[in-house]
C-alpha cells in the first residue's frame, strides 16, 4: 500500500506511515473561517510542486478567480502550477445559477454530470489529487434530503473508484461537529479531519478523527495560518 | 488586490492589510440591539465622507425615514451625504405590504427584481459600497425554506459579480450564532463579522470570524456605541 | 425627535434622553407572571394621568373586566381614567370564541379587522399610546406559521405608520428568551424590553435589549411589584 | 374582590390576601408523582369541609373509584363529602374508550360536551370549586395540535365565565417546566402553580409562578405529603 | 385495599404498606441493559413461588425461549413454574413478522387482539400478575404516532379493568428519562419505576418516581444483579 | 448454554462466563474512527484462527478489497483465512449503485434479499459468526423512517433465528450515544457494546452496556489499537 503525503507542514508526521493511504476519500469538517479551503489548496499546491502529482480543485461555491485570489497572500506560486496545468480549478458553479431554472435547481445539482466531467478531467490531466469545495452546496441547494444523500453516495462511491486521493470540504454548523458530534455522512468516507477556530482562546486546532488503514496520533493540535499557509505545531 | 477600509474606529487595524479585499460580500451576524444597522450605516457614512466612495443602503425592514432617524443621535452629517447622493437609502419595503396580496407574499420577496434595481442603482450612482438590511426579512416572509435558500444563492452570486463591497446584515437568534454555531448560509459569503451584546456583563463585543484573502487578528474585542457611533477597543 | 416617558418608576432614566423615541413599536418579552400586563397598564395609566396622553389597551386574551381587576390592588385610579375616556380597554377577545366557527379560527384572527378598528379608535380618541396584549394569542390561534408571520408584519408595519408609541406584549417560553435567545419576530420592532422572574433567587429583573435611536444603559436591573405597581431599582 | 382559601396547610399564607382571587383559573404544572391530583382533591375536600363550598372533580384519566382510592390513605372523610354531594367526581373518561370509535377519538375529546355537562353540574350542585384532571389527556388523545389549542381556548374562556375557581392539572415533561420553561398555553390562565419532586435531593417543592390580581411570595417552598395530605413548609 | 408484594429483595420495604396497591398498572422505565426484563420476570417468579400468584409474561420482542434463557444464570427454578403453569410466557412476537405483510405492520400491532388474548389467558390461568415487555415495540412498529397513543390508552384502560397488577416495561432513550424528563404516556399509569445504569460510576440505581395510593420513600437506591437476580441496597 | 469467545485481547474476561451467550445479536455503537470495523474483523479473524469458527463479513459500505486493506497494517494473516474460505467478505454494496435506479434506492435496500443471501452463505459455509457493517447505510439510504424500522425488525428477527453469533455495527452521531443516550433500535438486540474516541484526552474507551443472559463487568475500559489490532486494558 502506498501513502499520500499532503506536504502540509507538520501534518504528515501525525501518521505512522508519514501520510495516509493513497486512494482515500477524506472529509474535512470545520466551521466558517477555519481554513478548509486553504487546507485543500495547499494540499494540491504541495502535491504539484513537491511531489509532481497533478490536482483538481472542484469549486461549487466560488468562481475560480476568487479561489485563486483567496490564497494570493501566501508565498506560493499557484499561478505557475495552473499555467502548467499541474493544478486545474474546475468551475462547477455556473450552471447552478445561469443556465438552469428554479425547478432544475430544486432537483439539485447534477451530480452525475459532475462525476463524469471530473472523471474525464482526471484522465486527461493524470490527476492524483482532488479537492471538492464543498459538500455544503450540495445540501443547501437541494430541497429533498433523501436526494442529497443519494447523491452523496454516488459521489463517494465514484471517488472511491477513481485512482485519486480526495479531500471533500464541508462547512460545520457548530464547533463540536467533527469531535463529539458528527454529520450522518461521515461513514461514507475513509477519513475525517477536523478544523476549529476558537474565537475566545484565539486558537486554531486540527485533529484526525478517523483514518482507515493507518495508525495516527490521537488528540488535537494547534496550527497557524501564516505567510506560507497552514503550519501545524505538533 | 485592493483593500477596503471601513473607517470604523479601531476595526480596520484588525486586518493585516488595514482592511479586507474589495469586492467581498460579508455577513454581519448579531442578535437584536447589537448594532448591526449602525455598523452598516457607519460603513457607508465613512466610505462617503472619508474615502469618497458612494454607497447604497437597501432597507427591507424599515422606511428610509426611520433608518435615518435611528442614527440621528450621532454626530454625523448623514443628511448631507444623502442630499449629495453619496449615500442612497433604497426602500425595498413597500411592495411587501402595499402592492401585492398574501399569495404573492407567500411566494417570497421578488429577489430578481431587487437585484436588477440594485444593479441599476449601483451603476447610476457609481456606488462602491452596499449594505443589505436584512437577510432576516427574506427568511421571515418566505414560507418555503428551499425557495429562501435559492434566493440567497442568487443574491450572493449577484453581489459577487457586482463591483462593490457589501455588508449583509442578519439577525441571530442566539448569542452563540456567529462564534460557535453558524447559520447554513455562511459559506456563501467571503467573510463573517459577529456582533454581541451581553446583558449580564454589560459588554458589547465584535469578532472577525472569517475573511477570505487577508490575515486578521483572532479573538473578540470590546466596543462601545458612543456619540460618534461604533468604536472598537482593540 | 421627541421622546416618550413611560412614567414607570426608575425606567425612563435608563435612556440618555430620559425616554425613547416617540412612535416606536416596542416588544415586551417575558415568561408567565413576570409582570408584562402590569407594565403595559402602568405605561398607559402614567401616560394618561401624568402626561395627558390618552391610551388604548387592546386585549386579545382576557375580558376588559378581568384586565381592570388584575391591577385593582394597586393604588391607581384606573377607573377614573376609563370613565374619562383617557384609557380605553378594547375587547378583541369575543369574536374568537362566540361568533365564528372552528374553520374561521383555523384561518387565524382577523388582523386587518383589528388594525382598522384600532386605527379608528386611535383617531376618535386621539390616543398617543397603545398596548397590545398579546402576540402569544396570534400564534396560539393560528395553525399556519407563515400566516402568523404575515399578520405580524402587517401589524408591525401598521403600528409604525400610526402616530402612536406602542408596547406589544409577548409571552416567552423560557427565561433565556429576550437575553440570549430571541424569537424570529424581534427584528420587526424598534425596541425589545425583557422581563424576568427567577423563582430561585426570588428576584424580578428588567433589561432594555434593544432601542433604536437612543442610547440606553446596558445590563439588567432588579424591580419589584409593590402597592404602586412596578418600581425599578436602578 | 373576594379571595379563595385553598385550605391546604401553609399555602394560602403565601398570598398577601391569604388566598387568591375567586373566579381564577389556575394551571397546576408538575411531573409524574409530584402530587397534582392530591393537591386538587385536597383543595376540594378543604373547600367542602372547612368553607362549605361544594366542588367538582372532573376526571379524564381514571375512574372515579380509582380517584377516591388514591387518597384513601389520608385521614380525610372524602366518602362523606361525596355521599352528601358536596364533592362530585365527574367521570369524563368513559366515552373516550367505550362508546366511540377510532375516528372519533382522532377528532379529539368532545370539549363542548364536557363544558355543557360541567356547566349543568355546577348549577345543579352550586359548586364553587372545580378541578380538571388533566389537560395531558386533551393533548394525548388529539392528533391535531391546532385542534387541541382551539379546545383549550374554549375551555379556558368557558371556565372564566363560570362562577367557579378552578384548578387545571397538567403533567409536565421535565422538572424545568413551570419555572424556567413554559408550555404555550400558560397565558390562558390567571395563575400558574408549579410542583416538583427531585429524586436526588428527595425533596418536594412548590412555587407560585404567576397569580393575577394579588401579591404573592416569590421563591420555591418545600412540602411533604403525610397522613393529612400536602403540607407546605413555608 | 390490598397491597402487592413484588418479592424483590429490598424493594417492597420502600413502601409504607410494604408493597403498592393491587390492581395498579406500573410503568418500568430504563435504558438498555438496566435490568427491566429481569425485574419483570423476578416479580412473576417471586409472585408464583412465594405468594402463590400465577403470572403472565407477554413478550413482544423475543421468543419465549430467549426470555427464559436470559434469566437462566440465576438460581431460580423458572422452568418448574412454567411446567406447573404458574408462569406463562405468552408469545406476542410471531404474527408481527411471519403472518402479516408490511402494510399490516404499518398499521401497527393488533392491540385489541392482544388485549382479548391476554384477558382470556388471565381468566383461564387465574393470573394475578402481568408483565408486558415492552412498550417500545408498540412505538417502533407504528408509523402513526397518534395511533400508537390510541393503542396505549386502550391498553392502559384495559389493564386497569382486569383484576391484575401489571408491570409495563419501556426502554428509555436517555438516562434522564424517568427522573427529570418523562415520556408523554406516564400519566396513563398508576406508578412509575425508574432503573438506571451509570457506566462511569459503575452503579445501578432504582427509584420510585410515582405510586398512587401509598406513601413511598423518595430518593434513588443502588441495586446489584447477582446470582439471585435483582437485590436493592436500601 | 454455550458462550462465544471473541478472542479480542482483554475483552472476554469482562464477562462472568469468559464470553457471552452464543446466538446473541449484539449492536456495536461508536462514532467515526472509534474502531468498529476493526472490532468486527478481529472478532471474525480470531474466531476463524483460534476457535475454528468460520465467519462472514457483510459489507454494505465499502468494497471487499477496501475492507481487507483497512486492516492490512495489523500482523494478521487475514488473506489466508479468506483463501481457505474460513472468512468470507460478502459484498452487499454493488446493487445500491450500479444495477438499480434512484426510485429503487428510494425504496431502500432489499433487506429480504440480503437476508436470504446471508442465510444461504451461512449454510454453505457453516459460518458461526457474522458481522454486518453497517446499520448506518440502512437508515442513510432509506427515505422512509418507518420502512427502515420494519427492515431492522426483519433483520433482527432473522439473525436471532440463524444459528450464528452476530455483531451489527452502527455509526453513532455523538459520543454520548451508547452510554447515556440510545438509538431507538437498541431493544432489538441482545447486547450493546459501546466504543468511544475522546480527541481531547486522546483515549479510546469501550463498555458493555447491555448483554442478556450473562453477568458482566460494569464501567468503561481504555483500549488501544496497536500492531495486533484492538487490545483492552482491563
Amino acid at each position: 500500500m502506498e501513502f499520500v503525503r499532503t506536504g502540509i507542514d507538520g501534518f504528515d508526521g501525525l501518521f505512522a506511515k508519514n501520510g495516509y493511504p493513497m486512494g482515500s476519500s477524506v472529509l474535512v469538517l470545520g466551521g466558517p473561517g477555519t481554513g478548509k479551503s486553504i487546507f485543500g489548496l495547499q494540499y494540491l499546491y504541495k502535491g504539484a510542486s513537491l511531489y509532481g502529482e497533478p490536482g483538481i480543485y472542484v469549486t461549487l461555491e466560488e468562481t475560480p478567480k476568487k479561489v485563486e485570489r483567496n490564497v494570493s497572500s501566501f508565498g506560493w506560486n499557484l499561478r505557475k502550477q495552473i499555467d502548467d496545468s499541474r493544478i486545474v480549478i474546475m468551475d462547477a458553479t455556473t450552471p447552478r445559477i445561469k443556465e438552469i431554472d428554479t425547478d432544475v435547481i430544486r432537483a439539485g445539482l447534477g451530480i452525475d454530470n459532475l462525476i463524469s466531467n471530473l472523471t474525464e478531467m482526471i484522465e486527461s490531466n493524470r490527476a492524483k489529487r482532488v479537492v471538492i469545495d464543498s459538500l455544503s452546496v450540495l445540501a443547501f441547494t437541494n430541497a429533498d434530503e433523501f436526494d442529497t444523500r443519494t447523491k452523496l453516495i454516488r459521489l463517494a462511491v465514484s471517488l472511491s473508484e477513481m485512482d485519486v486521493t480526495t479531500l471533500v470540504l464541508s462547512e460545520a454548523r457548530t464547533n463540536e461537529i467533527g469531535t463529539t458530534e458528527f454529520p450522518p455522512e461521515t461513514f461514507l468516507f475513509d477519513g475525517v479531519i477536523w478544523l476549529m477556530l476558537d474565537t475566545n482562546s484565539q486558537e486554531r486546532r486540527i485533529a484526525i478523527r478517523k483514518m482507515r488503514g493507518v495508525k495516527h496520533v490521537l488528540g488535537t493540535f494547534k496550527f497557524v495560518i501564516d505567510d506560507e499557509g497552514i503550519r501545524i505545531k505538533a
